[in-house]
């Protein structure tokens, strides 16, 4: 009979197995600290350093969150169609809707400039920790995240001066571990040359993403301009035809946004928890009132559709991160890991002297975080809830007070290495769609006032006596910050910012000492102890463990391998590793989201049916991945990728090598796409380098 | 330095703490097992027999959700204006918004029937306990459930016959530890007296709604009425115009819904990872599109007005439930309150042959359940997502099926005692709304297949290669089963039901099979065996504890009794147990949902401002006790539960008596609003036995 004290016991048990090597294929890697012993080990091969040089140096850092390679020596960019999405959107009018039409640019002059999207290719990295944590070093605990970005603004400006053809920032590795320079050629003239219908590249819709088998055509290409021309590339990557085979070892080279496998119990018990479940609540509310919307009409359907697959996707995202997170034996692992650790702690007083407790320290801050960071999600972090009227206004409010000060006192998204960003996004000649701004704007504003409850401070000063629906007609009716020019005259002149009356600015205006100091206090009390524990787990860690690992995820340039590989699913069963063009027409039903769009309807003959579509590869990544190129061992593209299957979304916990695996568009289909369904024959020799 | 050894060990020795015996005013007691030496203990009180059986014959069972008090002798009924808004709503139009005007009937002859209310009031209690045991004491564990549900039918169909004038219903107490036939006195005749207008009744909104202070007027009356005329009573309770003072002993009266107290530690897990996120999510998405789609016009708005109401308030509820269950403490409650239970079974080999080890057996069943929930809850549970037309078109469906078999082998719902309730929610003449139908078939539809799959076999039968917006359509704008007339004419000739060709009944009877199928495979693996552990660690508890303790909420009639108090909370500090009337012209901001009706608004110097307006007390209340009679020891109203305060939403799984509280309107300006606001001297004097 299991007693609870038996249960407890089977519990301690099962944290006194030994702590896991990295598995097979588990791990983002820098390109500077590749585990080319157990890669050889695994798949005998190790790249040199001309192939791992001519990998980093084609792989583009797509906006924020997406990847792409150099596929031509006139800059093309292969990426996915989900990844161009917000320019196909911004480039579509009512007339000519390019998100269901798709765009192919006859030739390069008729390629259209993506508006709010930018390029950065990785050139260098240089170790900065020792500078970095010097800066900190006698700081109190609620100063060290501020002396830290201090100092990392100034490097990164002494990086990159003024130049806007740079991009250099210090990257954070191992939560403190360690701090490393990046520094990036960055190319703001970003143009679409091809992008499918989007019901093409999203075929199966929401139901079928983080899913497999699937059939997706998930591609576009753009291309990097420099002074008005193509930019030169010496060595981009070649498209192989053929794909790859099952079993074949395969890399990708990407940038994946954010992982946290290094959290500590407690803080994954507060994702399970707290945070999780109420980001689950929130998006899925909004995702809600998305759907109503597109009901409303076609162009209400246009505007709202980008938002609504990143919010859908999110839900998503998150569904799974709780999932694996509620699954015991997922959580059994990481109780083991930080088992091991914890007794290592306890047994060596050496160790205890340097490091302290930093788990017990990171218990109490997760409390202590509890009760802190709802305010500070709803005031700082969604301030807006994605309206581009209050984050323009808020940007254009903070622009104007923090290039007033110096670099070392300024909000770090101002500082002077990362400035362009913000000025690139108030100056983008992105359109403003009505109806999703009031939406997201009375949306931030009832949910704030719900989290927060109805007699906070910051909710009077927020409302003003005004319903939620008032206000937002107001700020969308009346905020002429949809004009491009008159984002410019106010960036350009900071003064007009302090007596504008325009109603977006006025409300911005209103909460912004409430947001900051909801900022200040969670980053005095929870971010700054936090980031000093952790940084202790972290270096625990490089102690205790004596096997390589890699850093979580930061949006940094990672290379991954793996190969192509199947997996045996819980629910579903056995699934192969690769789709093949007949199967599309095979699941194809007519009704939205497996409609076929009029072109692929119409090739099916000219499609060979056994064509590789869509496959699957143990490969480790996260969002942020997308666009990245799936390679041989020659570095040569075999696929596209663009999505995990929905055991990946625990990855952001930890890797499971029995079931996490990455999902890319095959070479195959992608080159046959181009040529037989979208007479894309100049493209499409492009990439073959013909 | 705590270790994970010492964590794991500090969490034994709290479970090694004696289980604490219920607190103070801890309890929602059947009128026959009230702890009577406990009350006379703390408060120097003892009902006797005359007292009970008064307040007993004057508590209503109103709908399937609500309570309510005979208040006259001609059946006036107290209750809530959110207990009887679904009528209110249903006697709305466009052209005459009784939500938003309220209602007063000028005398008898004008009060409206409330189309699909019914009320009970309970006449006797039997205990058949012994008899529905026998009947599945040689079942297998699969039929245990099915035979019990026989036998409880034909318990029924014996004490009722086909009178409909009687409710028989054989209820579940003690999880299975007992089982007893509740017989009551039914009323189907029940109309509409007054109502406010529903922003005096919920003002405040969502955001004020389970929280404190309070300033709302939540409460409504209906007569029920026999033969045409209204009902008779010879014991009516009478109201006290004073009200209560802080510390006054207490009671409420009504039907608590449902509470989950005996779950066990593997339940309660299975309720905060899956089934509460799960749930809550689902109600977010679709409470985003209820906001929406109310910005589409007034008339929308109208519409959805009760369906979102609801869903917010269940938001509130799960998202109360789940943050009782993350609460460290609250948790380890239960932990430890098992733990005694299980360490008496282990120490006692008498007990351990009597009852097996149940609490293995229901984590063994917990973990079946997590692959099965989802099918039978979309498919099953949620059919419809709310539908009135799908919802009527299954009972249409069903009820044609059921009522050609013997009882005995009837689904429970349709059983010859409970099938009353069927036929009269199909024969109601209650409006449809198609654009919440509409909005209700698509995202049931879109959830189904986002939870089970694009490639289950019941999505395909359910969408047939259509889009879910198709099929609601064609749904709302083809079904004939809005009109009364043909679903009387379908219920009451079931042959016409299989040859009809109503999309609603299409599309019901193409999943018809699927979703029983699904129903049995969960009854037969989940339900069947967890009632017989259940069963079992219900009967541990008696044997094991010697304290008298109360049986879970069953909506069933229930007293309870505690003190007119207020608490220290948490967040905001101490909370005073009254409201006055003048804090409301205080809180008021003119803005929904902070805005006083015109009739509040002019009334201001009519109303005395120190006149108690809501208060909080001590009693043991959750859901479907709405509408209770808050009573002193005379037996008198002094107030009108309404509500609990958030802490209370934990309720479901455990009673904290420093946090939890009842929300009512004091007797005070319920009188005060009758007579100055409303002018509804009749009442107000009829309610007073003037």
């Amino acid at each position: 009979m299991r007693t609870t004290q038996a249960l407890a016991a089977a519990m301690l048990a099962l944290c006194l197995s030994a702590i896991p090597a990295a598995s097979a294929d588990e791990g983002m890697w820098t390109f500077d600290s590749l585990p080319v012993d157990r890669l050889q080990q695994a798949y005998g091969f190790t790249p040199d350093k001309a192939w791992l040089d001519r990998i980093q140096k084609a792989s583009v850092k797509l906006g924020e969150g997406c990847s792409g390679s150099v596929v031509s020596g006139d800059g093309l960019v292969l990426t996915n169609h989900h990844c161009v999405a917000n320019c196909v959107q911004e480039l579509s009018t009512p007339a000519n809707n390019l998100m269901a039409a798709g765009f192919l640019a006859p030739g390069q002059r008729e390629e259209r400039i993506c508006p709010a999207l930018d390029a950065s290719i990785l050139q260098s990295i240089t170790d900065v920790t020792a500078r970095v944590q010097l800066a900190a070093k006698d700081a109190a605990l609620s100063q060290m995240a501020g002396k830290r970005a201090a100092e990392i603004a100034m490097i990164e400006a002494e990086a990159c001066g003024v130049s806007r053809d740079k991009r250099c920032n210090v990257v954070t590795l191992y939560r403190g571990g360690a701090y490393k320079l990046y520094v990036y050629d960055r190319y703001t003239d970003v143009r679409l040359s091809f992008a499918p219908e989007r019901q093409a590249a999203f075929f199966g819709g929401d139901p079928d993403n983080f899913n497999f088998p699937r059939y997706a055509y998930d591609m576009a290409l753009v291309r990097l301009y420099k002074d008005g021309k193509p930019a030169k590339f010496a060595h981009p990557l070649q498209i192989s035809p053929g794909g790859a085979k099952e079993g074949d070892l395969v890399f990708t080279s990407g940038h994946p946004g954010s992982t946290d496998r290094l959290l500590t119990v407690a803080q994954l018990q507060f994702q399970r928890d707290q945070f999780l479940p109420w980001r689950i609540e929130y998006l899925a509310q909004i995702r809600g009132s998305l759907l109503n919307e597109a009901t409303k009409g076609e162009e209400e359907a246009r505007q709202v559709a980008e938002a609504l697959f990143g919010i859908e996707n999110s839900v998503k995202v998150f569904k799974g991160q709780h999932g694996a997170l509620v699954l015991p034996s997922f959580f059994g692992l990481k109780f083991a890991e930080e088992k091991r650790l914890r007794d290592a702690l306890a047994a060596d007083p050496k160790l205890r002297s340097k490091y302290g407790d930093p788990f017990a320290d990171i218990e109490t801050i997760v409390a202590a975080q509890k009760a802190s960071w709802l305010p500070y999600q709803m005031l700082e972090q969604r301030f807006g809830a994605g309206s581009v009227l209050l984050t323009n206004a808020r940007t254009l409010i903070r622009g104007a007070a923090e290039r007033g000060k110096p670099d070392s006192q300024r909000l770090t998204e101002y500082t002077a290495s990362r400035i362009a960003l913000r000025e690139r996004a108030i100056l983008a000649d992105a359109p403003v769609h009505a109806s999703l701004e009031r939406l997201e704007i009375e949306f931030w504003l009832l949910k704030t006032r719900e989290y927060l409850g109805a007699d906070h401070p910051a909710i009077k000063t927020l409302f003003g006596g005004k319903t939620a629906a008032e206000i937002a007609g107001e700020i969308v009716s009346g905020s002429r910050l949809d004009d491009p020019a008159i984002r410019r005259s106010l960036w350009e002149k900071p003064a007009l910012v302090a007596s504008s009356t325009d109603p977006a600015i006025i409300l911005a205006r209103r909460i912004d000492a409430v947001s900051r100091e909801a900022r200040t206090a969670y980053d005095a009390a929870i971010t700054s102890p936090l980031s000093a524990a952790t940084e202790k787990v972290a270096a625990l860690r490089f102690d205790v463990l004596d096997l390589s690992i890699y850093p979580d995820a930061t949006s940094t340039l990672r290379l991954t391998y793996g190969a192509v590989k199947g997996w045996t699913d819980p629910v579903f069963g056995e699934v192969k590793p690769f789709t093949y063009a007949a199967g599309l027409w095979d699941r194809a039903t007519g009704a939205y989201p497996f409609n076929l769009t009029a072109k692929w309807a119409g090739a099916k003959s000219a499609i060979t049916p056994g064509l590789q579509m869509n496959l699957v590869t143990t490969n480790d990544i996260i969002g942020g991945s997308s666009g990245s190129p799936l390679l041989d061992r020659q570095g040569r593209i075999v696929g596209l990728v663009f999505d995990g299957n929905i055991h990946s979304l625990g990855g952001a916990f930890g890797f499971d090598p029995a079931l996490n695996r990455t999902v890319s568009v095959s070479s195959q289909i992608l080159l046959e796409g181009l040529r037989k369904i979208y007479g894309a024959t100049a493209l499409a020799d492009e990439l073959q380098h013909k």
